[in-house]
């Protein structure tokens, strides 16, 4: 067979088990939108059997066969594909297919029907207080990751071969550059920052109808780039988007008739996300080069829209005058100097999901801290409790009131995903490191955004982000798409200048 | 291996593919109700990629032997295995087995192919109204309909070979059997009623919002029986209702400002159908026990609620008070005499859809009359325009006013069903025929429906048709349920009762 041939096969493969992979998202999208309730033991059930014939078609002893056809003996791709599109698009394929093999299929069913239990015994834990509810399972999943890790592969710490999972190329080391000048510098901005006076608005319950929100988040997702026949927007509880295809992205957002700014804000961050699906490139379709780059690129596409451009004054400038026809009351007696004051206002919370863009990536650091330590064996999972608040205390200057707000907050380590949060704060840095050159290329930009010309933001970050697909590796694309490798320097500056401090 | 071991892997398949087979029923309720538009050419992928894989599971070796292994020399079940309900469960994955594998892979491609090209052809054919533009395609379908045909073996006639994929045991002989004497009874009733005055009431646009059809449907649809956690209600272009499981069933409904009655009177159709699949035993699930017995008992179902409870007067009475209450003004002039007769009209229309329970029938024996006869190849498929009109004329009193609403109207033999029309009169005299023996049983039923007390409607066909899956074929079902064979008659004495004929 010709390598071109065995090239074809692997696309036509390639194609195939992802298209089955899309239909996973919409089994995901389904529940979490439009399921009646009594779905959900069944849809348990098909997501594990088509989870198991994706993985019979990915990890088939045919894609080993063509994949070792495709590669040289120097373990490099067969000099006769000389398409460079096609040259990449092996190698992920290839990187994908050694992740996949390394991982015992017992090992992989393990984890699936602990994580399964786990996530009850934590949701009980977190209701309860009690940490020793969750504390076996949470003992027994570090476990696993660690024995994860051995399968994997790393050269220096086993935590890398979790960061990898979620971000190609990742090691601790990186992520600690990138985050220790966060934990040094963020402290002190936030003690100034708590201290200004800003009374936040109580704008009392049903002040915002639903549908009136649902109504407004419609028109931001059309201004900011989405074709209305391409994508749908429904509610949900905890917002998020899925890809079915390009020609088919679904954001969604959650809204509460007493705040206005958290469904509007959610709709805009998972707007950035939806974008970036809608602009992959579908001449690659069913390949790496129509897919994402990483977790963590993923997030930089919602916080550029989210925090950069969503919680900028020129944005709100828009806004303003559109809200108070549209709800008329509740800004009756409120400037928008008032209301974008109340916007970016700085106020550490225990809760992660609650915390503003100045104090989340602290909530973020902690978690990557005490991730490593464990994987590492540093510390065990009983330490945990007393560990958090110490650190919680140390960089936000509070302590959780109890242990469900503490360490039990978040449903992460129970669905198994350890090294997952760093992606999180990495989203943050790229996003603004990206907005940095955004705002150098595009000097007027805030006249821009106030004036409701949104579609240059999305053209430019199709551009230089979405078109790529899985090309580069996160450092190789935020170094391609502004010039420098990521630096925590651009978040810090977009602080101090935004903040004046 | 023991045959009680072949057993338990053959049920350990069955509910694997049983699985992912409701996945494909996820992919086209999302396609009809939420999806957006732009999304409809990679769902076509997905159908077929899920399609790809469940056919190599239900057609695989491991399959054909595990049924041989369960057989004896005299193609019975084995002795071995001797619970009844296990016995009924290989009787029917062996029937669906063998009528896979007689049908060779290219040819169900080719259909695939020929009617996703077809399906185009015949809406432009209709939008053009030209009867050339699909006449190329027509042929072809029902050539490839003969060639299937060929493959799936029959003892009297081939229509008989496509009758049995909808209806298993079904024979062209049956069903003329119980067609002919409504051809012959019906028309003489049309002529009476079509002259029998009764003004249709123009209720006028707006007179109707979506949005209180839907709460009057949902509730409607609570008091058929299904519970509120285990299906949800959706709007669509063509009614329909899907089941994921019997947990998770999705009738839908089309709602239109003018016309009250079109939608409710589909959403208690599609509510019909929607009990039947939340009612099937899940004791048996994944197994044939906890799947419906046919097209034709399925519509049944569905008929039971619309025409003989949701058009039958103590539907109304109880009601109209809400309509009234409701939607106020288009009722202020408008008593429930007046309102009933608008619902129990009947009036030749050349277009099946818009049929009404008199004249409907004879629309389905029309076009089983065609297909027979093309089938066999007594007329040829250029034959039909002017056939359509001709029978339409002898049996309606009517004629097309154009090829559009003639021989053009339906999307069925453009997507390769051939043998399917006749479940939908099939339904209507199942329905009718169990009807009788319900109101025998349950002689105060008027009162009760009136009452708005419907809980024991839905309690009788649980028990009499639902619960029993595909233990039975349609006849038998029919039989056991009604203690008669079927027949048209109870079908005709409905219509003389109720017209007072």
């Amino acid at each position: 067979m010709s390598k071109q041939s065995a090239y074809d096969q692997l696309i036509e493969r390639s194609k195939h088990w992802k298209c089955l992979e899309s239909i996973s998202a919409l089994l995901e999208w389904d529940q979490e939108t439009v399921m009646p309730p009594a779905g959900s033991d069944y849809r348990g059930e098909q997501k594990a059997a088509l989870a198991e014939e994706i993985y019979k078609l990915k990890a088939s002893k045919e894609v080993g066969a063509l994949l070792k056809d495709l590669f040289d003996a120097k373990r490099g791709v067969t000099d006769e594909i000389t398409n460079p599109d096609q040259r990449v698009i092996v190698e992920r394929i290839a990187q994908d297919y050694d992740e996949l093999i390394k991982l015992p299929i017992e090992l992989v069913k393990k984890k699936s029907s602990l994580t399964s239990h786990a996530v009850s015994k934590w949701a009980q834990a977190k209701k309860e207080g009690k940490f020793s509810i969750f504390a076996p399972q949470l003992k027994e999943l570090f476990d696993l990751a660690r024995e994860e890790a051995e399968h994997l592969g790393y050269e220096k710490s086993p935590y890398d071969a979790l960061l990898n999972q979620y971000d190609h190329g990742l090691t601790s080391e990186k992520v600690a550059a990138l985050f220790n000048p966060l934990r040094e510098s963020l402290s002190p901005f936030i003690e100034t920052l708590s201290a200004r006076e800003c009374p936040l608005i109580d704008f009392g319950p049903n002040s915002f109808s639903e549908p009136e929100q649902i109504k407004l988040c419609k028109e931001l997702l059309q201004k900011m780039g989405l074709c209305p026949t391409r994508h749908n927007f429904h509610t949900t509880n905890h917002p998020f988007c899925l890809s079915i295809c390009p020609n088919d992205v679904r954001p969604t957002s959650h809204f509460l008739t007493d705040n206005l700014l958290g469904g509007v804000l959610a709709a805009c961050h998972e707007g950035g996300h939806a974008l970036y699906e809608a602009n992959l490139n579908t001449k690659f379709r069913g390949t790496p080069l129509c897919e994402f780059a990483s977790l963590s690129i993923h997030e930089s596409q919602s916080l550029f829209w989210e925090n950069c451009i969503g919680t900028s004054r020129p944005f709100w400038e828009h806004l303003y005058p559109q809200l108070k026809e549209q709800f008329k009351t509740p800004f009756e007696a409120i400037s928008l100097d008032q209301f974008y004051a109340h916007i970016v206002k700085v106020c550490p919370s225990t809760i992660r999901i609650y915390a503003d863009r100045v104090t989340y990536p602290l909530h973020i650091v902690l978690r990557f801290e005490l991730e490593k330590m464990l994987i590492e064996k540093e510390i065990e999972t009983e330490d945990l409790p007393a560990l958090w608040d110490e650190k919680m205390q140390s960089y936000l200057g509070i302590t959780p009131p109890n242990i469900s707000e503490g360490v039990l907050q978040d449903i992460h380590w129970s669905a198994g995903l350890i090294g997952y949060f760093p992606t999180y704060t990495l989203g943050l840095l790229y996003a603004t490191q990206l907005f940095d050159t955004f705002t150098r290329k595009f000097p007027d930009w805030e006249t821009q955004v106030a004036a409701g010309n949104w579609a240059f933001i999305n053209e430019w970050l199709k551009e230089t982000i979405h078109t790529h697909g899985r090309r580069f590796d996160s450092d190789a694309l935020i170094t391609h798409a502004t010039g420098t490798a990521p630096s925590a320097n651009y978040y810090l500056n977009y602080i101090k200048t935004h903040y004046n401090l």
